[in-house]
């Protein structure tokens, strides 16, 4: 068993990781750690708000026996030697200082921007850029680290770049538009997004989202020379907005392809795409890697985010686009917590764990 | 006074018909029709659910006093002798037989899509298209009829038209990508979205709604020619998804424009449209036709789609597209219940009846 | 394995048995029927809204694999002879007069009112009032019936009456005020209540409900004599609400006992009955009958309605009344469609079947 | 013109005042204060949650335009002797040492529960117990101030209270049960309830709620004599939870009368308390004190918390109780922000102007 610790390990993501690593055959929670403000409390006192006793815990599935009478950590106190690897679900600005300081020694996967734009970073999504992981070498090399940081993407490129590698590799992608409808969840429980602010609404805005959507996705369909990646030169543009959705980003996709399609092509072409990806024997991978509706009314966040624990990116509504000569629009719906976040994680641990990198 | 019947004045859009007309100063609805089901039966009666009684009005005013007592017809009983102008919110299907029975006597106004694709049809909206009005002479002559039938426009497709219109003026317009999220009013209440099906959801299909909007779109900003509209011909793609959300439209746009533009003159263009739109006198009409917010968070339909009672576009988040070279991006939110149908419908009477067409 | 029908299998209870029946050890549901306008599709047809395509399919489990294909008979089609037991999911009008013609052969479990009420007709919840099911033989030789209808009660007795059971045992109740919290699923999808209606929004009223618990509960309660069963001499009130909840009925309870009692006596007498509940060994039954939590902020519906597949009545917040000299009070949560309907149903089956009742 | 301060004005409840003194006729918001941390900003930009930008702004009014610009004070820097009235919107911790200091010099009314439970300090509900006015007096000599802290109860006492009025002044009132569906705007906004602890759930507590109830309810309904308030003898007993509402309390009420009732003598002695209210004239008093539908679908939040803009108490399902030999039960609604909150406290400000004690 790999021996694991999780910093930032009560905030949304951080529970997602404490559901994911429960009787996991290869690795072992044996540490979590947070904020000052946690570190000394059981996890689960460390878990309810201060003034109403509330607990914050929003999985569908119980906290975890192991984990409720776990003390926290602080951060500084976690000895980097006594782990193979290293999670982190840290807030960006604490990303920047803390996740160097364990990556000299160990690996550490992270669901935090801080390093993603780096050159010698990969934003890594298994099963879609897996040479992208030979980087991490060079990194570690320039760094003179014994670990190294590899980062996942952020929530909303993920289900994008998986709808988008298949049709790229078969038809080649010219410019994306994307407008996501992105789930509650999404924003963390610090506070996140308070009922009064999205009951019966829309907000039009996620800072920095859009930014971040649309370089991961040209990084992650890059190619990888000598010393770096060279991010793929389709155009994206995205409006990210915010709905009263608990789970589940929801994506309405339009996609100039440079070669000529037809919508079923496309479906075949992902579904064949999704039956021979890279990732499928590995503990966390979903029996689908992307499973596609003829239904015009599917894919739905509350019918389809739980397909294969979250792990699947459900695509529907493909069909011939309007507007360009060679196009095509879909909508998908991607599980921001899970296949989008710390699920995600553990996948591509398990991933590099069977590359040995770990 | 001008005498009003409305045609199908129980469902959600007659409901708003008969708020919109309420103490109205130039018109005085004295009858109202509905299904065999409703007839005979007082307004206020025929508005509750057989089983449990619930009331089906949904607006924030009261049922306006002056209807509660109303007796409501048969539609075949309406002797259209008795009236200046009829309002239908009739389901397409009834108002394709319905309509033109009236029609041979007395002008129609619908929000109902049976004939918005008719050659001798425009579909209009106040200030945007006026110049379409001269049509429903063609139209009378053709038909042998004494009155008309002008429809409004889908409701999804009200915002878009309204917005596109100054930058097609300024800057051309060559391509449009939009997705709406759209609210539960636009569905009806027989029976609508049932809650079960949308409470934590999106749903990401609206049948014809795309094909509508993108027709539409192209006959309101197309020309007029001696004897039929020639449509605009930029192109349109668009996505149409259900959100949990009670009133208000909001669309995110991708516009690709035929000159560069910088976003604060798409601003600039959009508020002197508004400062000079045609129909700023009328009744009904808003104060500001168009808002637009610098605040990126803005529009939102909870906070902004009451303004002016409902009959302003909201736009905001205008800025570069990041895939045309010319192109911008924003997100718009229309009420569709107002601006957008039977409110709508009313100020489109107000036109035609300063312009001495009714 | 015993042969199944299944009445009304397209609605919201249908949909449920269904769910429940699949994979089960002891029953086989060979054969569904539905209306009319059902009959002859396809269960998966059967199940989308005409107009919109939309799949009336709500909860959390897909439709199982063997029901997709399964062809929908009309109910007067269905031969009684060739079942060993019928479930029906009928509303209460349909029930009383397709339900007798069924009885005459084999027995019918019935989640509708129109038997409820009959002096030789039990409503039995298995555990609480297993005794009563003697009078079903009663029942059979004052109709000369070779099977019997057995009903469940209302969905919002449920909880109530279970978790009464041990402090009326232990203390004797003399007074029950309840205020009821329901959930939307509760009223079915025929059209159930409309999004527009409860979003935002509680509605204060829920026909025939409160008479139906009052009932109910002393029934339930009661004693059976020679030929009938004497309701229980307890008082009870109820006020019913409809909240936005999709599933989970949350009840607010101020209880009256004969003798002296203090909160921690209730929780010890709650988890003994509940150790002790005579249904343990079988197939559907949870794990826990009663589960009683100390944190004050549950039960919450979308965190504890899932709890052993929603087949547990899940207590909390007992505290002493401010009121009443001897009395408690308490918030309970019941799973409104699995054992307070098609699940709880085929629990029922199960204790009959033991018994060689079926 | 009466000179205002209000100190926490950037809440939940400081927002209503904003609203509620907008072009008030006898009182001028001339300065605002809040904590450190907004103090020298201007109002609308100490609004802004940080991080996202997004408007902490939750009235369906607009922010009034006197407002937008007012640079907000520190408290300590706020001068008294510049003020005929100060309303306080603070939170019990900060109230309990800040109103002392300005009620020294100047008259308080206060949101705050900090000074309620004070021998010499009423609670006050404009119309229902305006002789403890009186004790004001008591207070001033008391603590030799030339101020005094009025507060007004908690929201959720206040439509209980005043219905309990009428029924206690013809019939006597022995015993009451209630359980209240509070809405999310009575948490406040910093942060509230967070969107995924409630959306689809029912929060079955609120710490302290039902302690405040249960004591102010009695103390409000008690008698004056020489030197204090005698709390009423009537017994209560509560539960509070917290629905996916976002603005209106529900409350479900169970009375038990000293004399025998019936339902339509309860509606009569209300609507005639309704009429001959004391606080009629006033600027901010409601057309109607109280209003009492038959229909039983109501009151309902969403519809009829907006009445005479939030100051009516909605009163529906009035009926014979089941369980007491005199007794009602009825549902009630009361806006906890506007007449159970700031602008009840702006009413009681009226109140205590005409009375010449402000």
């Amino acid at each position: 068993m790999q021996r694991i610790a999780v910093l930032g390990a009560t905030g949304a993501v951080g529970q997602e990781f404490v559901v994911s690593l429960n009787k996991h055959p290869w690795f072992e929670l044996t540490q979590v750690a947070s904020s000052a403000r946690s570190a000394g409390k059981k996890y689960i006192y460390a878990l309810r708000y201060p003034a109403s006793g509330i607990l914050k815990w929003h999985k569908p599935e119980p906290i975890p026996e192991y984990m409720q009478d776990m003390v926290i950590s602080k951060i500084e106190d976690i000895d980097p030697e006594k782990f193979d690897l290293i999670f982190t679900a840290l807030n960006s600005d604490d990303a920047q200082t803390i996740e160097p300081d364990f990556a000299r020694s160990v690996p550490v996967i992270s669901t935090a921007a801080a390093f993603r734009y780096e050159n010698d970073v990969p934003i890594l999504i298994p099963g879609i850029n897996d040479e992208h992981i030979e980087i991490l070498d060079i990194q570690k090399k320039n760094r003179n680290w014994n670990g190294f940081i590899a980062p996942l993407p952020n929530c909303t490129t993920t289900g994008l770049a998986i709808t988008l590698k298949p049709i790229m590799d078969k038809y080649g992608v010219e410019s994306v538009f994307m407008t996501s409808l992105q789930a509650l969840s999404g924003a963390g429980r610090s506070p996140g997004v308070i009922a009064l602010d999205i009951m019966d609404n829309v907000i039009p805005y996620i800072p920095k989202e859009e930014e971040k959507v649309q370089i991961e996705t040209k990084k992650i369909l890059g190619e990888l020379n000598q010393t770096s990646i060279v991010p793929n030169n389709i155009k994206v543009s995205c409006t990210c907005m915010r709905v009263p959705v608990s789970d589940g980003h929801t994506e309405s996709v339009f996609v100039e392809t440079k070669e000529s399609v037809d919508p079923h092509m496309i479906k075949k072409e992902m579904l064949k795409f999704s039956k021979n990806v890279s990732i499928k024997e590995l503990p966390t991978a979903p029996k689908d890697y992307i499973i596609v509706h003829d239904d015009p009314t599917r894919p739905q966040p509350r019918i389809d985010r739980e397909i294969n624990d979250g792990m699947t990116t459900v695509v529907g509504r493909i069909r011939k686009d309007t507007v360009f000569e060679n196009g095509i629009k879909y909508v998908l719906l991607s599980h921001n917590e899970k296949m989008g976040s710390a699920k995600g994680a553990v996948l591509l641990a398990e991933l590099l764990k069977r590359k040995d990198i770990i």
